[in-house]
């Protein structure tokens, strides 16, 4: 037996409340190494008379190891636990003091989940696990009202540049909400709507305004109404970490220097401010003079920032925030801000901008979930650009859903592209059948899918600013085969339980292949998901337990027989079956 | 290389904020796997103008494995960061995506501190690091005033039962201050004080009130600063898991079921409370009907604990909260009580009663320390039992250094015994030798140590009620050899700050052996350590880079030559010595 790849520390991913009766404990050892793994569980002060086993499940495996987890709900909320290790040498046992080789009895020396107290528990709001987003750059969706245009607006649809203007605005969203009802989906990530001087807007001058050139508060609100009314939540951009250089605060500074009556709402390094040797001698965003960085923990500038958050949820009825530069801003402040938010409104959606693994933010007290660039790396990786093989990408997918909780898995915010990155169809080379093997990939996996504008129609481009270019509403020109790709997907995401929350597991991925098969159900459903993202055909047998079984896209129907399901995948081809 | 070995996750005490300026770098590797850890580091949005190396330190390893540790200080509080990993068979890098061999040039792979934010610092009080406690159980410390005992009260010095009463009060303990100062003690650790029913108080009645059989608010504010005025802190201990069956509202609940207006303070599971099968039909500490839980998710119960918090810290200037049953309280509460605390006072030591793994309450946003009841147990178990060897001491007491952040480790609440165990004296088997060594090694280890009443003295006692009996005062019954014993080992740790802050190693630690060398060192100073709990005498020649020593205990002078000092320890025989 390898003890040095067995892991389990209590809290985080480890042990954890899945919800207010349920604790979920998860258990990491060497791939392969151990056959099956028991949790020893019971009540801390009436060992004997409530202990109990549980045969712990085998979640999939990464390249080193095997992770096992079970769920129990101890009547008194609390649970002293230890595990009996089973391998083809033997029984070993491993509490919190250590292995040992009989069987653990005294709780003292186990591992301890003390209590579970409901309010410290990582409960996301329900409507996301059944959420389809679509993320809308305002300055580039749609230009509904030429009078609110900036001055020096170019032509819709023409190059865009770090700083050029188009006229996007909110009427031009609300103009064209029949678009993202017909392709289904039912929530909206704006990029941020307040007052800024820049295209991106993030760059805030006033917090509880929205920009001139795209409307106002007024319109806002009709545009949120209009959103509820068919059924599709709204998402706005809370950029809390910096402001804009035209922030009244931050002229105030810029203009008293120390002496304004706002010189701790930022960080300054050295009077007055301003830049030295080409940096600036305050805090900023990344080394950028233009975005100085907010004082957090300076209570104004907390009330200041809370009442925002407040403020749009109260007057406009917005469902969720995603907040920019999340990591770097202040766990104290996040805490009051989730807070400030739930008593608000317990169902919005409070998720952070992370790129690394985020789990100490996950822990109940600051954010629901986090933007899922690690799945989009991995995606983009193995579907889009063909370089990692099936058995790097199952393995790190299986790393990653271990490193977090189930409940914060389930509301993941899983997109492909952004306003940040290349466009998913540019990442993919120009292929739009790799494009349709990576959104596969994204609709049958847990967490909530979201579509950057125009991906839908077949819009490319580079980094920003080529990713930002201009929504195309000439049918025409759009790209309506793949629009009926997303369509598709959305329409049987939102139909089948099982793709959003029903249990994942690998069946085929092998190192050097590309073929990649995996199974999603629950107790009412089975799925298989077949994605073969190379230039050459695939063939695979599988065993199977049902017989019949139905290609959702197609309505092609395939038979197994005698438990056998042969499937034959094109180059760059896909099936996603259910079965019957 | 042994890849499953190798752990390393941001946050908790694999990556954390030691100071408002300085980050702590763990990494965890196979034991003897490694021959050198460098970790490669810079800012992430600069990375190759701000790149550089720094070698880590290895900090002492367990039975498994080896810890690495950096420090570093980026100038723009933000790092981006890498293992580079050597051994024998070459060279390796780690990253957050995974192991890689050639050189991490990119920081998106990396692993990442985003930003050290001050206010999220773990910042323990400065004064823990130099405080020695002594704890007192005040029913049992000494009875100042006869006029306050209770009704039946028994002779001093009696047979002490789960609920007979002897008098002590807080005249008693002001009385004997001077006994405390001629110790040497600097901090008191109270069990409850407030008005109760039982002689441990553990069963609060009223929360704002001292008990009147100990004395009044008036008179503790009176011990307060006598305590004060000696350079003594005062810690009190807040039993927030559950109150008293007399507390009010608990009463009222009792009275008036359902109805009553403080129904919700407790966590009832069925109406009408009461027995049910033996068991409570509302939560309790353990199966404990005399001791309701406290229902703090709830608003109003909430404000009313965090008022008596602030109360004691305002109206009578206490140092110290000691907090019971800990982990059966939610996170949201202790985080409101920290907050509260800390405006009160940031100076105020917040301990929490953990008897597990408690690295969930260390991340600065709960408790500044716990009871270091992994810590107990190992002493106990290695010097007072002599059912360790030195090995396994030693291998455990560097996994549980390095799974705190130093912080943390520096102000640990460091007890051999207390009101809840066997006295010490009764768990060496009654050998004062044993016990003088488990005192020595706690008094040259990273943490406040504290003595039970009357340890000092030679009072021995099973546990409870055996563990609570009343303090000795005639001088002729007290052992005034252990006295001075005691008395020295708290003048030597206070004057030398490398046996409190210095980095500790163990220089020898065998298996099946029971000697135990290790050394204390800072920049200023050299300690050596040596305990043999065993009853053959034993000797050791051991390397050092100075010629002379003294024993600081003796007075004794030794002189090594040619780099080797001759150690001979009698049976259970110690030396604590320090390079001249």
């Amino acid at each position: 037996m390898n003890f040095e790849a067995i892991y389990h520390r209590p809290r985080g991913n480890w042990a954890y409340a899945y919800d207010t009766k349920t604790l979920h404990i998860r258990l990491r050892s060497k791939k392969d190494d151990l056959t099956e793994v028991i949790l020893i569980h019971g009540d801390k002060y009436a060992w004997e008379r409530t202990v109990s086993k549980t045969v712990m499940r085998k979640l999939p495996s990464d390249e080193l190891f095997d992770y096992w987890q079970a769920e129990a709900q101890p009547s008194m909320r609390r649970m002293k636990y230890a595990f009996e290790l089973r391998s083809e040498y033997g029984i070993l046992f491993y509490e919190e003091k250590g292995f040992r080789e009989d069987e653990p009895i005294d709780p003292h020396k186990m591992f301890d989940f003390p209590y579970l107290s409901p309010i410290d528990v990582l409960t996301p709001p329900d409507w996301v696990k059944e959420a389809v987003f679509y993320q809308i750059f305002p300055e580039r969706f749609a230009n509904g009202d030429p009078s609110n245009d900036p001055e020096g607006t170019e032509p819709w649809g023409g190059e865009p540049t770090p700083s050029n203007f188009f006229g996007g605005d909110l009427q031009g969203i609300i103009d064209h909400l029949d678009h993202l009802q017909e392709l289904g989906v039912n929530a909206i990530y704006f990029n941020p709507l307040f007052q800024a001087t820049t295209n991106h807007k993030y760059d805030t001058l006033d917090y509880k305004k929205v920009d001139a050139h795209f409307g106002d508060n007024k319109l806002f609100k009709q545009l949120v109404d209009a959103c509820h009314e068919r059924g599709i939540k709204v998402m706005l951009d809370a950029v809390f970490n910096h402001s804009g250089k035209e922030f009244e605060p931050f002229k105030d500074v810029q203009k008293n220097g120390k002496d304004s009556k706002y010189a701790d709402w930022f960080r300054v390094m050295e009077w007055p401010i301003g830049l030295k040797d080409g940096l600036p001698t305050y805090e900023t965003f990344a080394f950028e003079p233009r975005m100085p960085k907010l004082n957090t923990e300076h209570p104004e500038v907390k009330e200041y920032l809370l009442d925002v958050a407040r403020y749009w949820i109260e007057e406009t009825g917005i469902d969720g925030w995603r907040l920019d530069v999340a990591n770097e801003v202040d766990m104290q402040f996040w805490r009051e801000f989730r807070n400030t938010v739930k008593s608000a409104n317990p169902d919005v959606y409070i998720l952070g901008e992370l790129f690394h693994d985020s789990l100490p933010w996950l822990g109940g007290d600051q954010f629901d979930a986090v933007m899922n660039y690690p799945f989009t790396d991995l995606v983009v990786d193995f579907a889009g650009k063909g370089i990692i093989d099936a058995s790097r990408f199952a393995g790190k997918i299986a790393e990653l859903l271990a490193s977090y909780p189930d409940q914060a898995n389930e509301v993941a915010f899983n997109l492909l592209g952004s306003h940040d990155t290349e466009r998913l169809l540019t990442l993919c080379g120009g292929s739009k059948e790799r494009m349709k093997l990576a959104t596969l990939l994204q609709f049958v996996f847990p967490g909530a899918p979201c579509v950057y504008y125009g991906d839908e129609i077949g819009l490319d481009g580079d980094r920003d600013p080529g990713c930002r270019k201009c929504m195309e509403w000439d049918q025409d020109k759009q790209d309506r085969e793949l629009f009926r790709h997303f369509q598709g997907l959305i329409k049987i995401r939102k139909e089948h339980r099982a793709l959003r929350s029903g249990t994942l597991n690998f069946l085929h991925a092998n190192e050097g292949e590309s073929l990649l098969v995996l199974e999603r159900s629950d107790e009412m459903d089975h799925y298989l998901i077949a994605v073969n993202p190379s230039d050459t055909a695939a063939s695979i047998v599988l065993g199977v337990t049902h017989s019949n079984w139905q290609e959702m896209l197609s309505g092609a129907e395939l038979k197994a027989a005698g438990g056998k399901l042969s499937l034959e995948l094109e180059p760059f081809g896909y099936a996603l079956l259910r079965a019957n």
